[in-house]
């Protein structure tokens, strides 16, 4: 009889996660790098702003001539010059003299303080000041945003826009990045036909292909989705070339425990499968396989088991893939409704979390109905030995949204 | 002298709220839908499962021959067929027969009930039932998932992977979603360069094209993004092409409030500008303006009032151009410091909340700082007329993870 190696849910997940990854970078436009996974350190390369420069329109002045400026004791500067942005006047200021100056101007040689626009009365060359001006008033200093050599983020960052507007100022143009991982998927079944409202006696949507492309790009991956029927040498065929082309491969269907089904003896026979059998609901039919060093995670055919398979065992792995940790972090809720699971088993049970009262309620649908993961927003886990949990008591729950990494 | 429009906050929020908006819907594959928007209801097409089904690995029997079955009255049933998923059995089954059947295999005509393979003894093409079985048992039945006609889904959802698969199932291999609004970008500045070590006295990073392609792309959008001279020529030219080409379009730089400043003019001349100046504390200088119904946000030229000017008045309405409403929400945190605001402004201060404690601290620093925004994890907002809010007391914060829409 065929003997299969079920192991517990915390075991599987410590030999996947005790695979050796080597991750792997490459060198992007910074323009290209939005949610992307930084694989550098960043460290400024020139002082922002790289020089002092005015941080309103205005008049660049010498503060000593205006720092006993009030309306009783009004001064009068002589207006030499005019500068914008990304001009320089070639003027160095001298006492009595001012300089027009827009936002974002280089400080004119001589100048230590600005004066806004609004604060003073201009006529025939020159601007009458009435309040008092102190040392660097509105100069944005050389340095003050970033600091040259100044280490500002480290590799493993997950970038968002602001990121980028931040590395660009501290020079960079380029960047490196973690590869996005390339996750090969084949899907079994010859009971499973393309959507559409006539499908022929007996045959079945293949609704995985969608979901599994969602969750693997959602997973900052790239996926490469092929189906093959249940053909022991096509599929051997289609097992050998994805494990040498990709950095790690998902099969669906044939992971039956009872027997060894067809996928998990395939990878048997090119490989070694240290998991076949799970002790979770659902989604005991798991297999896990390395094949020269690629991992095959063997999912299930049923939409909902390779739901909570990929959930549970593979996205974090292809986090991993590109240098992204994450834990799967639990809450603590309290059950709105006693919650019925197997005591020796790793319960996924579908369920409705209520964030204003931390209440959670099971959905109570059979394991086959698929909408149920869109009836819910949570998890509850419920580990082994637990057992039924009683409504009001506390239990742990997984939120859908903490899987994503956006 | 130059007379700006300028409005508080809440006026110029209604003002654009109140611009009409014409969303386009167009056709695609299934496949390209993943975080998408709907633009159609789901109304399920066929049965699903569309016909009764094993959900189990085992055997098809008729429920009354083994209801009674137990160790000491066994069954015993011939097994006359067998049948695979995607097959269909030729055979009608009969009292005393059973047939063997895959999970996901269609019922075969006669049979209401599966045994699981586990719990029989199989030999000489008979099987062995010890344990008494009930009708529908492990079958999964005609339209137990998704009914014919059952509405699943309506316009306006954001199509993650899970609603992929369950549109595949019923039916859909093509969806109708809002196309991804085109906004065009105008930066200006003399003084902006590309990034690198190597600048010129003067001059300045354009950050701002890389914040604002990353916060616009991911509103789901697309960015067309182009740098122009402060050439009043050239940005009328650039200008025009926008407003003709884009759904909306987003300037940088050139919105002093002091003076009719370049960009503002432009838009005057070309259109309206209903709005030049918001009391609002950074990003005072936004205006924003129509063209022939194109509406034009004008943002200043500062990275931080960029920042805020976007998360204030634009994500919303490009968000509203795909049919999604989102509000900006508030939510309330304990001061962990003094926060220092204007009581005649409507203040959007960079803090960083405690989640662990509801605890919210201001960041300490010039307007212009940058680096700010990776600081922090939130805005604390002070409206008018509230002025300094005390250690201790309560306020109202935006997360920057509440902006998000994915």
């Amino acid at each position: 009889m065929y003997h299969s190696n079920i192991l517990n849910v915390q075991k599987t997940r410590k030999l996947i996660d005790d695979i050796k990854i080597a991750v792997e970078t490459e060198i992007i436009d910074l323009y290209d790098g939005n949610s992307r996974v930084l694989a550098q350190e960043i460290m400024v390369m020139i002082d922002v702003p790289p020089f002092n420069r005015s941080a309103m329109d205005g008049y660049a002045v010498i503060a000593n001539d205006v720092s006993t400026a009030s309306e009783s004791n009004p001064k009068y500067l002589k207006v030499i010059d005019e500068v914008g942005a990304g001009s320089i006047s070639n003027h160095h200021l001298k006492f009595g003299e001012a300089i027009q100056i827009a936002t974002g101007a280089q400080m004119p040689s001589g100048a230590d303080a600005i004066i806004m626009e609004e604060d003073v009365e201009s006529s025939k060359g020159k601007i009458k000041v009435v309040s008092p001006v102190s040392y660097n008033n509105d100069v944005a200093l050389l340095g003050e945003d970033l600091k040259k050599g100044e280490v500002i983020l480290s590799e493993g960052q997950i970038l968002g826009p602001h990121h980028l507007s931040v590395i660009a100022s501290a020079g960079y143009k380029e960047i490196a990045v973690y590869k996005k991982p390339q996750i090969g998927v084949i899907i079994t079944g010859n009971e499973l036909v393309e959507p559409s409202i006539d499908i022929k006696p007996g045959m079945i949507i293949n609704s995985n292909k969608y979901a599994l492309n969602g969750v693997i790009k959602d997973s900052k991956a790239v996926s490469y989705i092929e189906q093959c029927q249940d053909n022991r040498e096509k599929l051997r065929d289609s097992v050998t070339e994805a494990v040498k082309k990709y950095d790690a491969v998902i099969t669906t269907g044939g992971t039956a425990i009872s027997k060894g089904d067809l996928i998990v003896g395939i990878i048997e026979e090119l490989g070694e499968v240290p998991v076949h059998g799970v002790s979770m609901k659902p989604g005991k039919p798991f297999g896990f396989g390395i094949i020269n060093e690629t991992p095959v995670f063997m999912l299930s055919g049923y939409p909902v088991a390779v739901a909570v398979q990929y959930d549970m065992f593979v996205r974090n792995f292809i986090l991993k893939l590109q240098n992204i940790n994450k834990e799967i972090n639990m809450i603590t809720a309290i059950a709105g409704e006693n919650v019925r699971s197997s005591p020796d088993k790793y319960n996924v049970i579908r369920a409705d979390f209520k964030e204003d009262d931390g209440v959670v309620y099971p959905i109570r649908t059979k394991a086959g109905i698929n909408k149920s993961v869109l009836m819910s927003n949570c998890y509850i886990i419920v580990e082994e030995g637990v057992g039924k949990i009683k409504k009001g008591e506390e239990c742990s729950i997984l939120k859908y949204s903490s899987l994503k990494v956006c």
